[in-house]
């Protein structure tokens, strides 16, 4: 089962000694813990590079993130400016590239606690909107930190909808330069990570105005600050934006420009260009802009969103094994909350659901890597698939994430509202998702728009003989369906196919309500704008059951191809029968509506999701231990591999600002006035 | 419609000017906003005093929270104290007295944002528990700030479940004293509030043993501190718990008694008493410990979560018509977010949820004022209703709360991620209301354990001729049922007595199936405890169902009590109905499951619903500001009356540590690479 050793390494007293209430969980193991990991993992070569590269990252103390919840943000910033330059340092001992999985584990070794982490995220839109000579002349400043990038596209009042934002880049012909301009004060940049106190180059997103005319979006390179002694160079009004719930180890900010010139060569020109008389080249379709936000969702979801969710089930099955709470009978010890059914019925969903999320991920990431050359090439066919997929699964992943690891937290009790429990700083870390890089809800209606159009092309190709192929994803809906749910028992919803179709039939008869409804709205008289605005609530429903069956479907796909772990399969199927199961009773009336299953059949599935928790319940402690999370990048008193969690709790609270500084308010407010009590008493 | 003066006094640049897009909000009025302040007041003369209280705390910047979301947790505390003692400052001045209608206002303004909160429940702990002399000598002390206290029960090892609670008090008949002691590590007190850094006495929870026996939880007056210097008293280990999620005002403590003796009159003992040869005397009934629980919740209700929700509400709202996002058609200019359908469906059923919340809890608070004096005089017979209302309603409002700032928060996008916004504050201390004063899950079990001994009863009284009369929030599990909703179109479900009379049948339904699945279980060999712990989920789903149920009953029968305010109760029946129905679609499910609903009338529910959101949009803006809170107490960039958000926002952050503060990480780390990289450009 791997090595303990690696995990129980924060090196204080208690490590020593595992607590005997998560030892015994440990003691049967109906699967190969360690065999699991390398399947997380992607083969147990990646395991042993991670632990490697772990126990270097941890056995510096530069890197360490021990004090965190005792900073101030600037502090947390400074430890995280810290922590980048000597993660660099040892990137360049050790050879570790730019890209490296050496250095993707060194930074979840340190959760992505890290400055200067959009840098990447310019290096990313470099690569795919630069051209050649654009690449060639600024990666190698970035890779080497010769320059501190930043990427700046929302601004004060304008987010999700690019069309919108404000401001402008005005070709110069005569002196063959862009005019950046923030015209008003709603076209401030704001939010750009890294832009508050580090970046000395933004990547400026601006409607490019060339002979007059307003091009829409484009990607410009603009120096912000002085590479001599990091003051706003002129026209640049540069700052923090200030306190946050949450990334307090990042400086956002905001930029203001006034007409800050450019020279020509500073637009990304893969597909656009400017020419020196200030016409106007298309290479390539507007929609490739976007290509750079597919990019960041999917990496956001493989290397931030979904560890948060494993952290959190870590934390709250550890500490559920060690806390107690009620007798079960009057004669028996306080029980485990995880023997209480109500805290199964919240931590194993989600545990089932972080699964669920890493295949589906997995996947996800292997179709964007098979488009992007591509798509690179200039064949854009699988875009449409492609950003429909990413936009609706960052919704639906960053939304149940957040969701999950809320409730984590809460069942955590009083100490999951401790910051030292870790938790917090989950929480307010994987809540920003939902906004970030595209608001959920505005993610869920462009996935809707995607079933809408493939839903008519479905029923297009239906009605004429010639059989069109839609994309995979929504390929169901040519399929032939049920309208009534074959189940007759409990076991029966055990059945992965059983179970898919159902989600199918669901997605399907939402995505076709919907536009029907659009329909009906036109044909009654409002036009397609009135119409869709009435009928998003639905769209987004139904963007929302599609999504799920997607998740589920590539779950049980997932399951076939463990044939040859069948115990590792077996204790997986479960969760994935779970994750199901748990949807559909969260959702039953979609499925009652239309008389897919009935009332009694929900009563079947929820016997069959109830006698399914105490059978994960056996294993939960191994399925959050495959993780394989250190101790030092959980960072949580209540999740510690030794189960140690009281102690731990008590001895760093001791440490806190609170207790080690001094109380002024004592002598200042508190002390007069008891002194003059102390007669009377 | 009030005095905006009133409202718009932060006294900064723009307050002069109102938004002109909130100002058109504010054009047609189709009720009068003033007179719906004065309801929500409980009158006139209410709303006047309140305004008169706020404008005396708001010109004095000792209470101003206005640099709150730069501080320390440090900070933050001193400021509390420091406010704290600026407010009884005034108090005595002007004669408000504690628990005077004043002085709850004055705590109003300032968000309830100080020093010391806990001592308001030590002394209706003192006064539930206390003998007359033992009130006698304590609260005037209290009142008097002449000692600090503090109410001790939670331990590191145990929350919710008295029972286990292990601090112990010994009775020695020798001296006639107790001797307090923690016997584990996990006995600590850990949690209290004030406790950390202030408390000079503590309320401690305790095992009594007497005589050798065991007596379960009593209340003990422990002095902790010098009066004179502060330090801890022999045997007390005193800190604070360090950083959390909020609350940062607060110094949440933890406290180790090891053998600390007080004498035999620190034992509160109204109910109980220890003679001094060790007799122990039993005057109550022992659950009448819960009583000064049950206080606690029903205030924390009405003072601390409530306005939670309404104040994100306001803050949302007002922030959705200034915030403009895409083109709802491509001739016009972009949309206010606010006429988006899906913000309406965020948004809207939040606004209803707090409205019903309001009245529900009103009205609970004025069940337990006419309960109170009979129970002081021992007369437990409201008592069991009155426990499981205050904790399923409890449970209910702090869950809903919680959801609801929450999504009020990112509905306002990435700037409702800024603590400028007001919104991470208010997120932050909504949802430790799921947790503090008894664990969400275990309260509504709390409640389902009420309902299934009322639901046997009911049974029994119908199967027998004698009619014994139920409680009256349970009386509709003996009324006659309807098996199919009689609705035929969408306008039927406009009748408030349609929608209760559909969440009285899915209530009962839910009690039903849980107590018949918990009997199932008991009849096929289960015992009775290992049946309860199997058919928890389904209990707690019931009980939910039967709080929605009381909350849109109380709803209705609220309107019915505004005949004489038609305009009002237009409005308020739209969001009455808003409520009802939002409740009825997220639980579809329950009400399709046996045929009570059909797929056509849900429909018909949705058709209801969307169409009551452009209704409820006209008055959006009106219907927050009823809840007239100071732009002070809001303490929002984004929510102040006068709309003028960008602005504010923009001002706001350069007072920010991050901006006001040098760059040590600059000169430290960035500048060495920096300077290396600058030949080479």
């Amino acid at each position: 089962m791997g090595s303990p050793v690696h995990r129980v390494s924060l090196g204080d007293t208690w490590s020593r000694q595992v607590h005997p209430d998560i030892e015994c969980e440990r003691n049967i193991q109906s699967f190969n813990v360690e065999r699991l990991t390398n399947i997380l993992d992607g083969g147990a070569e990646n395991t042993a590079l991670r632990r490697k590269v772990e126990s270097i990252i941890h056995s510096d103390p530069k890197c360490s993130l021990k004090d965190n919840y005792f900073m101030t943000q600037n502090e947390c910033y400074e430890a995280a400016v810290q922590r980048k330059f000597h993660i660099q340092t040892i990137a360049k001992c050790l050879g570790w590239s730019e890209n490296s999985p050496e250095l993707f584990y060194a930074y979840r070794a340190v959760s992505g606690e890290v400055a200067l982490n959009i840098h990447s995220l310019f290096l990313k839109a470099l690569r795919s909107l630069g051209s050649e000579e654009q690449i060639a002349k600024w990666a190698p400043l970035c890779n080497n930190l010769q320059i501190i990038t930043t990427y700046a596209q929302t601004e004060l009042g304008h987010g999700t909808y690019l069309q919108g934002l404000e401001t402008e880049a005005t070709y110069d012909a005569a002196t063959q330069e862009f005019v950046i301009h923030s015209p008003t004060m709603t076209a401030t940049k704001w939010w750009p990570g890294d832009l508050g106190r580090s970046a000395t180059h933004a990547l400026v997103q601006a409607q490019l105005i060339c002979s007059g005319a307003r091009q829409g979006m484009h990607a410009f390179i603009v120096p912000i600050r002085s590479l001599e002694d990091h003051t706003p160079l002129p026209g640049i009004t540069v700052g923090d934006i200030g306190p946050k719930m949450g990334f307090d180890y990042t400086d956002h900010g905001f930029l203001r420009l006034d007409h800050v010139r450019i020279p020509r060569d500073n637009m990304l020109s893969r597909f656009t260009q400017v020419l020196p008389d200030g016409t106007y080249l298309k290479l390539g379709k507007l929609q490739i802009n976007y290509l750079s936000m597919v990019i960041t969702r999917v990496n956001l979801l493989w290397g931030e969103i979904l560890p948060i969710l494993q952290k959190a089930c870590v934390i709250a099955i550890r500490y559920s094994v060690i806390r107690r709470q009620s007798r079960l009978r009057p004669s028996d010890p306080e029980a485990k909350v995880l023997d209480h059914q109500t805290q199964q019925q919240k931590l194993f969903p989600q545990l089932a659901t972080v699964y669920a999320f890493h295949f589906l991920t997995k996947n996800l990431l292997e179709f964007f890597h098979s488009s992007y050359d591509a798509i690179l090439n200039r064949d854009f066919s699988v875009l449409p698939e492609l950003h429909a997929l990413s936009s609706g699964i960052k919704a639906m992943v960053s939304d149940l994430c957040s969701w999950g690891t809320e409730l984590c937290r809460k069942a955590c009790g009083g100490h999951g509202y401790s910051k030292l429990s870790g938790l917090p700083s989950l929480v307010a870390r994987v809540t920003a998702a939902c906004t970030y890089e595209g608001d959920n809800t505005v993610l869920y209606l462009q996935m809707a728009r995607f079933l809408e159009k493939n839903y008519l092309l479905a029923q297009a190709s239906q009605d004429s003989t010639s059989q069109r192929s839609l994309p995979q994803s929504v390929a169901y809906l040519t399929a032939p369906d049920l309208a009534r749910c074959p189940a007759q028992k409990a076991a029966d919803f055990l059945h992965p196919q059983l179970y898919t179709t159902a989600w199918a039939h669901v997605a399907a008869r939402l995505i076709k309500d919907s536009v029907h409804h659009l329909q009906t709205l036109m044909q009654s008289g409002a036009d397609r704008y009135e119409a869709w605005n009435q009928t998003t609530v639905m769209h987004v429903q139904a963007a929302k059951a599609h999504c799920h069956y997607v998740s589920v479907k590539n779950f049980t796909e997932t399951l076939d191809k463990l044939e040859n772990e069948p115990a590792i399969q077996q204790v997986l199927k479960r969760l994935c029968d779970l994750y199901a199961l748990h949807g559909i009773l969260t959702n039953s009336g979609d499925f009652l509506h239309d008389g897919f299953l009935s009332g009694a059949q929900v009563d079947a599935v929820r016997t069959a999701y109830l006698d399914l928790l105490p059978l994960i319940r056996k294993d939960a402690i191994l399925l959050t231990d495959a993780f394989d999370f250190t101790d030092q990048s959980l960072n949580s008193a209540l999740g510690c591999y030794d189960g140690n969690v009281y102690e731990r709790l008590f001895e760093w609270a001791q440490r806190s600002p609170t207790n080690t500084q001094g109380n002024p308010a004592y002598e200042k407010y508190l002390r007069p006035l008891l002194q003059s009590s102390r007669a009377k008493l």
